[in-house]
């Protein structure tokens, strides 16, 4: 009864008084996206956009999107998804490619809907972080160039908290952190700010439970290791190139190796030739392939179909997200004339202040501390692959509980994984360095199985997804 | 004009004898086939499917199936194909699921023409081979049990020897012996029997001029390492088993490993689960898949939509092969009634008697003899994968002539390749054991480009097939 006066006392204020003192629940509806363009669907879940400022002397603001469960949200856990890069945008990737439930036509202008999508199983928040990525940024524009990991743990933090003062009904939910690729960086880290933050806390607004990493940066050197290994393996190098690179690369940085290794990487570049890394074994983005793709993606149209693997569906959110109408039903912030959205920023990127060569300090402080932690790979990965990620799992030299074994979804195998103590690994099958885009019912399955901490389907259990 | 005349003697000979003495031309004609069951479609080129006796004592006689080219047979080179096994049909394998020009609809009854067989660009020889195999028998019978590497090069080269007298029109035509899997022991082989049995002629029958393998088993020992290596870098094994494999099969035979080998490759078959081992990121045939892949299939047939992969082809071919009008048509021997057509013999593994744990000397007697030799490697095998292959050439020291490069096919990477000196690898990006089954375009590319004796196409290049 209190509360619902005291809402209304704001709600008055609200009006009265413009934006100086806002109701948390104004803020909230405010953010409440209605009509987003080249939406031809209905969905019967709420979602909202906007921005969190997590630094008022700078005026650092990062935006968020956020997808409330398909079914019964109440009940569902709080799920964040980070992308990488550095510099990429969660909502480029995660969302309008992976694991969100708007996914982006060839026109770069309609929508579908994605039957795979995370808000099946949870309830979903995408951030773009740290400033500089996609619609996030700082008034202190020299910030854009001087991000590092620390700063962006710091952020994501205190976006969290006041992101849950907007969204009070999510206070104290069961709540996990996912990511991929650099957000193997940003997750552990973020994830051991808010256990520190938490420390001493009866009931802590951001009560984190676990977290989820797929083909992610973990250790340098043991990154390194698989990655040459992998690279060679499937024969994308050839044999001089492998030598030398474990040989010129091996206690190198990955975002910022010396120039004798980065020549030898060139060497392996020139050598795999213009295929997608990220996903080895399906067609590159290539004008041909776009022309070709425009008439199979029409055939497949037919039926019950699955429509076919688009490798060019980066280059539709690049006009989506640009248009005018989808960032005023975003709540975009209108900036300087010359803004233009971008996937992934290579200002952020190359202004990289600090990145650690390992986070398996961070695993080791945060499996002590009981949070739920998995890993998985796409297994035809080439930027991250699963044998950088065996590696620098094995370097943590955990105790095993459940010994290596396939996983099956529908009878077929979807990958494998092994349970240690305080660490699950799950490899999917087929799917390169965006898991969620290439095997989408596949990671579906992975994230329902983390989220209830079950070990993964084995074949005489047949998946309801 | 003398010639005619014979001719036309032996004709009449032929009449009034049967068959005890039989015109080279007209066994040539009776094995024509005329009418094939489940043909509903043209083809332009004749065929013909028979038997040679290559042991008249024992009674061994070899079934093949040779297709003219599409085009301008005589102009173009002749081809044989051999598959493996040891016991596995050429038939089953190399023409109705890969580069034949007929393969087996779902029902097993009707075929459909295959758009990248290897008949348009050579004159095909598919030989089941040794006796036990396919059609091949002997009335020996314990023949079929006592099958080995030597005797099944002796037996191929007293078929081609009696074959080229019945095609008299193929004598000194290039000739060119292809195969994959075991037949990495076959083709060198029969290749090394034919130069040896050449030497000294001035016109020989058997004009060979290269071979050309496919995910062969070539040196038991680098085999095995590239094997295990491959296993785990896509994670289809433990640590744990990657290392034990290492240790206890590594101077194994391949054929007939040890109780200690083969029982660490039982823990492997376990943790690797219910996948397709020859092509390790597509579906297995499952009777789940079955049912779902005919719907998909139905769906599939709009526009110019190629058909979608079937992992349940060789199932189709058990149902086609065993149908009585189907032997009847390609001059199938009436056998005792208890026959079974099978893909592949265990029969005939099982009693195999000799297999050398390496061929590398044949290669290097036929390197030193000039013949074009190349070797290419599906990179999605897990059974003979393509780290075995790299392993197994290393071991040879060859010179390089032009150094490891991706090759294109219509603008895609379709693979990599390396030219040595007496020696050109290839491999198929996506492919699996069977290269021309999972990557049929891209296969046609590789044998047009082996037969021309050109490096496989670079980015600038734009196939024709």
């Amino acid at each position: 009864m209190l509360n619902v006066m005291w809402g209304c006392l704001v709600l008055v204020l609200f009006f009265i008084s413009g934006s100086f003192c806002i109701n948390p629940n104004a803020e909230k509806e405010l953010d409440k996206v209605t009509k987003l363009p080249g939406q031809g669907f209905n969905v019967n879940f709420a979602h909202y956009s906007g921005y969190v400022t997590v630094n008022e002397e700078s005026e650092r603001a990062l935006f968020y999107w956020f997808f409330e469960a398909v079914d019964d949200p109440s009940s569902k856990p709080l799920v964040l998804w980070l992308n990488g890069g550095p510099g990429c945008s969660s909502i480029a990737f995660g969302l309008a490619e992976e694991l969100g439930p708007f996914h982006i036509e060839k026109d770069g202008k309609t929508l579908y809907w994605n039957p795979y999508s995370w808000n099946l199983a949870a309830n979903l928040l995408f951030l773009d972080s740290p400033v500089g990525v996609g619609y996030s940024y700082s008034n202190t524009s020299s910030d854009h160039q001087n991000n590092g990991d620390v700063r962006t743990a710091a952020d994501s933090l205190a976006f969290l908290l006041k992101w849950f003062e907007r969204f009070p009904e999510y206070k104290g939910r069961d709540f996990y952190i996912t990511g991929e690729s650099y957000a193997g960086h940003y997750v552990p880290q973020l994830s051991q700010a808010i256990v520190r933050d938490n420390h001493g806390l009866k009931k802590p607004a951001i009560n984190l439970k676990g977290f989820m990493v797929g083909n992610a940066l973990t250790d340098d050197y043991h990154d390194h290791l698989g990655l040459f290994q992998f690279m060679w393996s499937v024969g994308m190098i050839s044999d001089q190139t492998y030598k030398q690179a474990n040989a010129l690369c091996d206690y190198e940085s990955f975002l910022t190796p010396s120039e004798q290794c980065n020549k030898i990487l060139d060497q392996a570049n020139e050598e795999i030739g213009n295929i997608d890394s990220y996903s080895i074994f399906t067609p590159a983005c290539t004008d041909k392939f776009s022309i070709l793709n425009h008439f199979l993606r029409k055939s497949n149209r037919v039926g019950y179909l699955r429509r076919s693997y688009d490798p060019c569906t980066e280059q539709h959110s690049k006009i989506y997200f640009n248009l005018p109408e989808v960032q005023e039903a975003l709540h975009v912030h209108k900036r300087n004339s010359s803004f233009k959205w971008v996937t992934c920023s290579e200002e952020v990127s190359n202004g990289w202040k600090d990145s650690p060569k390992t986070v398996l300090d961070v695993y080791r402080e945060l499996i002590e501390s009981g949070l739920r932690i998995w890993v998985f790979s796409g297994d035809t990965d080439a930027v991250i692959p699963v044998t950088s990620t065996r590696y620098s799992i094995d370097a943590l030299k955990l105790p095993t509980i459940a010994p290596w074994r396939a996983w099956y979804d529908d009878g077929q195998v979807g990958g494998w994984t092994q349970e240690y103590k305080g660490l699950t690994f799950v490899t999917v099958r087929g799917a390169g360095h965006e898991v969620a885009l290439h095997r989408p019912k596949q990671a579906l399955t992975l994230v329902k199985s983390f989220l209830a901490g079950t070990s993964m389907p084995s074949s005489e259990q047949i998946s309801n997804s």
